[in-house]
């Protein structure tokens, strides 16, 4: 490989790893092009906060070009890797075809419906600012319709929301939706009452948060039971309809009528690990994640990288490292020191990822905290995780006001970002030929995920 | 009329007219419906913030359920009229029908192109959340797109941005659009120089800002001319196409090759104008607003109102009251005032406007102010304008967050909510056969406006 100062480094995927890995590398002797589909980078961890109206999706975006202007040698392309060349060392772009010495991969994941894509409609997952808004849109169209609704059966209908999915996302969805219907809204309303509304949280293991510390799943069962959140595990979702779930709990196969269904429950690898599948022969995991080495890189091709929530390191533990920013984020750091090592004929010792700790929010005052050493709940770990979360926005974009949304909020118990928006906003729970009520489907699934 | 405390009073439109009856009736002992499309009031005279990537659209908007809960005598109904029936006093909704003993009609007017409605993907306006995320996709792809391209022309038709109509929404998109390009985005590009951008203001009259002063017009103008931003004056466009402009000057016909078309030209009135007129054989003006006694109700129907944008208001000067928040403000008080009055039996003087003065901002520290018997721009004339219309959002919803959005701005020159959001957002700036490129049409012509 020429390691001149002309070394050419292509990072695709501006999310944690991508990001990190290009700021790292941000005064470099390289020349640094970043690929993104999109012109931000998402703070995915808060995403659910704007699903349920607290925050807006500006609040937790930064345009890459901002965040990376003052590196004169990065350079930003709105673009989409569609396929890679690893012998001519090339990767095809939607417009464009660009050279690279060293690529690093960082195109993450989406949702995975474990072979029932005909459920992404039904039950939509949380991961662009697109999901967000579409969940966001559908919560408050829910409680609007139950709001018009005569007949009671199907305003309980309307008030039941099921979240497949016991994650650190499901939970902290069921925790926000039941701080809206149980005390934002509760107000709002004329002829329904919201704090009749009821929450269920489907988790197939024998626990939520199954990665955290079993007492600490207990202690976040709690919180969600006190919330008002009725929590079901060793809950296998067998189907879904537009007002149904069906689940097998145990022997048994039960079912809940319910309007609003949002789906945390899995994820698969992007294209690029198809992609990177097919050019390198790499092998892929259960999820379609990439097999790395010790140092990221895939086998055969040291100057490939995959890092994030799309590689599998499994040199650690007896598990894969999980899919969370922090791993991203030092995974990305690490590559960049490599890239940076191997421009001066030096080495680095394999990858190893530093474990901080663990959070999840469970409503207001209400979080889960795992520092390894020690875990708990209650005020002081939502505390911890107000500001580590405000920590790494801040770090980004000075996004002060984030910080103070969250300060008028927890002082007034608003929440402002309840705007209903969108195509599919305008009025659209119509009533059928059957008298049923119903919802368009969005255009969403014409969406590329 | 039965004036029993068991008055319906139904109000349609949640606009500056039909809020600020609602509230103005909240404690009185009259029952009020207030109908809306949306769940929430927008604070439209800053829409062009949210076009621009300044602020969110949940920061100039207040959910209408939030605002009036307070109001135990009020009920808002997401629903949209499509029919009117005076003699049985009866609003037919989309869901429902529903009666009324007093009636105000708030629903605002919508974009004109002046029969040229196939201008209205070309040349979008600027009324809704979704016009203005539309602009902000069109305005920042612009931007994108003009740095892969190679082609000098045709990176010179992406930089080149025309809003047509000189009026405060015109004035004020291209100030915003002047400080992105020659400020803003400066240093975020590494294949074109964002201040080679053109943006170019027609105007049909002979000065910007028609309706002030003409010292504050002219004023106006430098301001913008000191910006960086073309004004054409007495320049009527006569053909919109998808990268040009045609226009006559006088005797000569222009163009102008652009990528951007935005309109600020001119409006119509909403749908109900056309169903009060059916119904009631009301008169209407050109632009079909409907022509209003001097207490704003409708000739023949002294329980019928309309106020707002959608009321043509002709008893107080030669011309009819502007379609400004204010005037809107001050019509939804005094019918309030009105109904109250009638309910005791009483009468009240016609309506008349008290004009508090006018305001444009036509970019950082630039502003014009026209009190009536002071006009003037610069720092103090901005000034005025962020309290005057802070003022008025933090009365519905304590947005104290945009106060310190606009100080963060001021003094970082940032501008955080440059997102490219959407289902066109997503890559879509593309190389058709003929080698030209081209960005999809939305589906915006599917929305109703």
């Amino acid at each position: 490989m020429n390691q001149q100062s002309s070394d050419r480094v292509v990072i695709i995927g501006g999310g944690f790893g991508g990001l990190y890995a290009a700021k790292a590398l941000g005064k470099a002797p390289v020349q640094v092009t970043l690929v993104d589909k999109r012109n931000f980078h998402l703070f995915q961890p808060l995403l659910y906060q704007v699903a349920t109206g607290s925050v807006s999706p500006a609040d937790i975006s930064s345009p890459l070009r901002g965040i990376l202007s003052p590196y004169k040698n990065i350079t930003v392309l709105l673009d989409e890797a569609v396929d890679l060349d690893p012998q001519a060392q090339q990767v095809v772009l939607q417009s464009q075809t660009i050279p690279y010495d060293t690529l690093v991969v960082a195109t993450g994941v989406s949702h995975h419906y474990f072979g029932n894509e005909q459920w992404r409609n039904l039950a939509p997952g949380l991961k662009t600012v697109e999901d967000a808004l579409e969940m966001r849109r559908r919560i408050f169209m829910a409680f609007e319709a139950a709001e018009k609704e005569t007949d009671p059966e199907k305003q309980k209908a309307w008030l039941t929301f099921v979240i497949v999915g016991g994650g650190p996302t499901g939970v902290e969805l069921a925790g926000a939706i039941a701080e809206l219907a149980f005390s934002i809204l509760k107000h709002d309303f004329r002829n329904i009452d919201t704090r009749a509304t009821r929450i269920l949280l489907l988790e197939g293991m024998d626990r939520v948060l199954p990665p955290y510390a079993e007492e600490l799943s207990a202690n976040a069962q709690q919180a969600l039971a006190d919330l008002g959140v009725e929590i079901l595990t060793k809950a296998l979702v067998t189907k879904i309809e537009s007002d149904r779930v069906t689940y097998r709990l145990g022997d048994r196969t039960e079912e809940v009528t319910a309007k609003t269904l949002l789906w945390a429950a899995g994820v698969k690898a992007s294209s690029m690990g198809e992609i990177l599948h097919q050019s390198t022969g790499v092998e892929r995991d259960r999820v379609g994640r990439v097999m790395v080495e010790p140092d990221l890189s895939i086998p055969g091709y040291p100057n490939i990288f995959v890092i994030g929530d799309l590689a599998h390191f499994a040199h650690q533990d007896d598990k894969p490292l999980p899919g969370v920013a922090p791993v991203a984020m030092q995974e990305g750091d690490y590559v960049a020191k490599l890239i940076k090592k191997r421009l001066k004929g030096e080495t680095l010792p394999p990858f190893r990822y530093t474990d901080y700790g663990s959070l999840a929010v469970i409503g207001k005052h209400a979080a889960v905290v795992d520092l390894g050493f020690i875990q708990f709940t209650g005020f002081l770990a939502w505390f911890i995780w107000v500001f580590a979360h405000i920590y790494f926005l801040i770090e980004f974009d000075n996004k002060l006001v984030v910080m103070i949304q969250w300060a008028w909020k927890y002082f007034t118990r608003k929440s402002g970002a309840r705007l209903i928006t969108g195509e599919e906003s305008l009025l659209r729970v119509k009533v059928d030929e059957q008298g049923e009520y119903y919802t368009p489907e969005t255009n969403k699934n014409q969406l590329k995920v």
